[in-house]
């Protein structure tokens, strides 16, 4: 169960109106790695998980703290958007200015959302809960959290780099930090799992049922060899198991593939020297 | 530029159709964490990069052989497909292996596809390209990859088991085999990475533009301390940067947003005392 | 900001495991009229309010309460997941209640979730941003609120009807009182802001900027008048600004339209009487 | 079955083109609101109803008409953009009003409709049938028909604003007036069927089978109690069945969720204690 | 403008109601090649015609029947799901038949549409636009609708193998003799375009300015050469302008593609020898 | 199983960078007719075929040269993106062509891609794998891959108007020629089909089982009788064996649909006298 206090867990002000970053700031808010993504895949890693309490708590503790962070920012995107220009381009037109701006903003934010920030991303995709996961493993999860993290605070800082407002600025470097923290964080939590079991996901399906001859080769696909000169290419592999190999020039193992002709009542294509060959149970 | 031949990597051929199964093996074909995903997004992020040669090769050539995964399973489905019975329900449920069958596959193998394998997952979502990315920061999509091969093996364990067949099991141990070279793989190229950079993504934003004051600290925002008993809570952070805090009852630094009236020109709500008030600029 | 506990709003305990109703229970967890629909729509639209508090706090409340909702759900579906099988059709099937199970499960639950609860309805699609709205103007958005706890409550009774498990039934029943609660609750907000501005949203657009001579005109387009025994047919409109009318035999207003040629370096289809036409530029 | 007649309802001819503002009212032709979702959702509705024939007359009429909206605005968008610039933008840059022109137009309609209207809204999201919603209950149906006239006609309102063409406001006053008659039917129709049954959905639910206690209760979950100055904290209820309450601190009814641990075929999470743990059946 | 009369185009009522059945026909209603999308598709291909009268008369003609077709699969799809049961499946399970229905429906045609049809496919992916187009050029865009129709017949006739019901079939030999119109008018209408203009689309586009020393050549890109046995290997181009070739060992005509590095305001991944490089700017 | 070599099959590079038709030239790698749409589509076609190896090879072929068609366009975009600005807008503004191609450009590219190629549509929309098919059915499928062509090359034509970067339209010559090549394949191979079957997909359905009365009937459904002027409304069929006929004033064959009531669980809307009736189940 939830509740909520009217501050934010940060300040949300920037220091001047600017509808083209508003529609840009959507981007980790609501896309594909912004903060609806991460607090519900939180959420829903540590409903559903079931085991040690205390991973359930770290992800719900976190999975709370990307709502406030979804708050600051549509915060600030509705006070971006704060007296937008919405009349007409060819007066516009006249004052660079503003035809830039009635350019560049997003138009659902004057006629969808009446100045308000949306649930979607910097182009108008709505949020998806396609872009989220919780498998139930959590070695598997906490990789996507630390992915999420990495991805998230890659695109804020890129946007920092794309404004002058300080107002935005601060926002920006309070996101960034706290980004700083979920990626040692979840590096800590991955470091933990990984001690325990092995590095690789899952640990509990026995190795000698997989084909366990090409578990640690390197098929180059690609005429070249650059390839070669990566530490994927040789020496002791990551999880102490097995020698990385170099396959140079590899060939395939199976053969080609012959599909048996259809059934009659799929109406597939005809088989030839078939000529208007109704199928027997209809002709 | 991309070659074909006909030979599959590895076979890929059940003992015994099975509807049922097929719909659910679409989930490693066509799903988030699916063949589609990993071959689009490897070659996707191999074509962007901007460096390093040995990178681009590593993303091209393990781009390229998932899009020979991506054939094996394509032909697995279509076998295991193969005369699935397509008949009347009332006729089918006296006998309750075929009710069963026809009430378990995907009615678009036998309606959309006739019997071949669909760019979808084990429910029929389509495939869509949201599922994927490529930033042009390899640390960053090397944590996504390394991501997806951890869900999509963990997948084709459960695939495996949930089948008796053991012409599936045997693709299926090759797959799982592979995922246990790429997990390994990705690894092997992040160690290399973060030996060159540090461990936090991007790592050339200057840590003293950030809140450092939160860059290590942890919010207990879930009432109960469950929370403090992991790695993340305490020590040296994991970048060896800082150190850990755990903040038990946290609270607000922001103040309560109040947000500026919007324009009339926006016909948002009216504001009180202002009772059928006509905009000026339309009375 | 936001603070979790970790007790739940109501149990969520079902006496049995039931995966094919952990399906079906999907619905108003993740549908178009589910638990994160009315979350987000709240919050979003409480976020983006520029006016009274009470009315944000009424929403603030309202959305947070509804993530509690999310939450009761997320466990009860885990828990009807709980042991549920994943094995062989054909061995199933010999049990008719174990094929039932097997057959009418979603797939993804075992596949994708490891038994947890997913973002997304009753048969699979994930839940999208695309559902719901925050538009600036409360009356609009109360009625949309209205909307969602109307639909919503309808599919909890129906989800009640298709159950014997009391401890489902005993959820439901909250979740019912809830939707019986928010539906009066919006209801009240839309009375009193009907009563501060017309019925009629936007209520600041000037009437005499609309085509007056339609605004209260019934147009019977399907033939046979069935339609005029209605309310909406004659008397004084429900804003009280006009009589409605009913016009049995409507006719067309304006013209055939006629449009300009495309331009030749569209290259759409050519005119008659220009083959071959090279558009004269590219001549 | 329908027969289409050649005119148009009303005009919809601009006094000149204008390709950036094709782009914004593609909103309420193919956007969450426009006229393809009233359309479909009317008809769809109709073609459901299992009762009195004057409603399902009632949709079908109103369906019927939104499709001539759909031609009105589709006509309109296709002469917004009669011979829209396609150019390089080095040179258009050079003309202001024309860098404006190609820098907010969609480029779809150039590149993919060839200068005609997309069923899609505004920043490019094609329509989807998630959107609307038939569900057989008439009073939660007709709920939703006036939120999305109510959404409707705020955003054709917001479209009026934002353009000086008199050939376009004249045919968005006409949209205005028959969203107008819409909101007032469907009002209409509502007050009828609230007076038949209750207000609340599902009216035919014994109340006794709720959970009666918090019916009629308020939680207030954002700390501080603005929302306790609403019709909704206190008096009767709007169904007169109860009397609202404003619960001020609000706890949880339910206890914290421990899940069972996943069957070990699932793959999740290793126990701790349990290291390296193979699943007995595949020791 | 429309107009709707209450008889259907063709009857559509079912010998017995048949759940599973309903949810296979939504295919052909709400799928990718369904009902909805040649309605859509046809008259937004009218609606934007900029050319011979006679052309979109046909396309507005056809578009309304396809809207009469939606009609009939909507009542029939209603019909199939008369007295649908919903129960409780340990229960169902014990009569094979009810268990297999229950299995086998779509639990959103009892949740959700309360027994109505859907505007969504057999695996309950909503319509969406992205299957549509129109593209301004009638001869592409004639080509895209005969393969609608193409592809809707082939599902029709599949459907009709799937059913013993007499009135199921009457109505889809209905649907099914219309494809046969159709598929014979749009050849029709391409014959004439064809004949008028050249085959390959768009005609107006010069053929000195591709490359056409590649306009007729055939890449066998797949080792083996089972593709030189067809009749576009060889022998005169079908559009009479070139030759045919077979190129059996084709290789690429450009160079290996290398990227410039990106600016560092991109925090891209860093260029070796640059460990820990803050950008300049930043610094 | 797939090879990749490090060359591309032709250059890709522009004179110079143009970060806004790098935006619109994502339509034809990653929109509805893309790149990615035709090599999935036909790969997916070839791994399905059950038939004669010439076709699938054919498929296989051409779907693998379109992997080097998305290829081409990724490393085309990634060099039209290099060094783009992505900085404040007022100060960007000043410059108008900086100010043009801020507004112009997506700012998904910078924020998200890292000035790389995205897998999404000029608008950003992701591509989705509702876009392709693959039916079994060779004929249908080969039209609608004549189709994407038709389209695809439109589309090539249009983008080759709105540059002047010799690179670009160098590149575009390349891809124009090749969908020269490709239409001219599939009617070559929908000749061969064609004259083996009939021209009605599928050919295997006895016409005698369809209601042949309508199967070369036009109803003319768009008052006034323009569509009459046509090819399809009189002579002999395009499958020679019916008379095409026109139907000036086209009348229903089926009666008014009357559904039963829903059954009282489904708890639709009320029947008229029966006033707040609880279902007798639930009473």
């Amino acid at each position: 169960m939830f509740y909520h206090v009217k501050e934010l867990q940060h300040p949300a002000k920037p220091e001047c109106p600017d509808p083209v970053f508003a529609r840009k700031l959507q981007e980790i808010l609501g896309g594909q790695f912004g903060e609806i993504s991460v607090a519900l895949q939180y959420l829903f890693q540590g409903w559903s998980f079931r085991g040690d309490e205390k991973y359930r708590d770290l992800l719900m503790d976190t999975g709370t703290e990307e709502l406030a962070h979804i708050e600051m920012l549509a915060t600030m995107i509705a006070r971006l958007l704060d007296g937008a220009p919405v009349g007409d381009l060819e007066d516009a037109a006249k004052d660079p200015v503003i035809g830039a701006i009635l350019g560049g903003m997003n138009p659902q934010h004057a006629i969808v959302s009446g100045l308000g920030a949306m649930p979607a991303d910097s182009v108008g995709n709505p949020w998806t809960a396609s872009y989220i996961n919780a498998s139930g493993n959590l070695l598997a999860d906490f990789r996507m959290n630390l992915t999420y993290e990495s991805q998230g605070r890659l695109q804020a800082v890129r946007l920092y780099e794309m404004t002058n407002d300080r107002g935005v600025k601060d926002m920006l470097s309070w996101l960034i930090a706290r980004d700083t923290m979920h990626q040692n964080m979840w590096q800590a939590a991955i470091a933990e799992l990984e001690a325990q079991e092995n590095i690789v996901v899952p640990s509990t399906f026995p190795r000698h049922l997989e084909k366990q001859e090409v578990s640690y080769t390197f098929f180059n696909l690609s005429r070249g060899e650059e390839s070669s000169r990566g530490r994927w290419a040789s020496g002791p592999s990551m999880d102490s198991m097995g020698q990385f190999q170099y396959v140079a020039q590899p060939v395939p193992f199976g053969r080609k593939p012959k599909l048996k002709p259809a059934p009659p009542y799929m109406h597939n294509t005809m088989l030839p020297g078939h000529h208007h060959n109704i199928p027997p149970h209809l002709a």
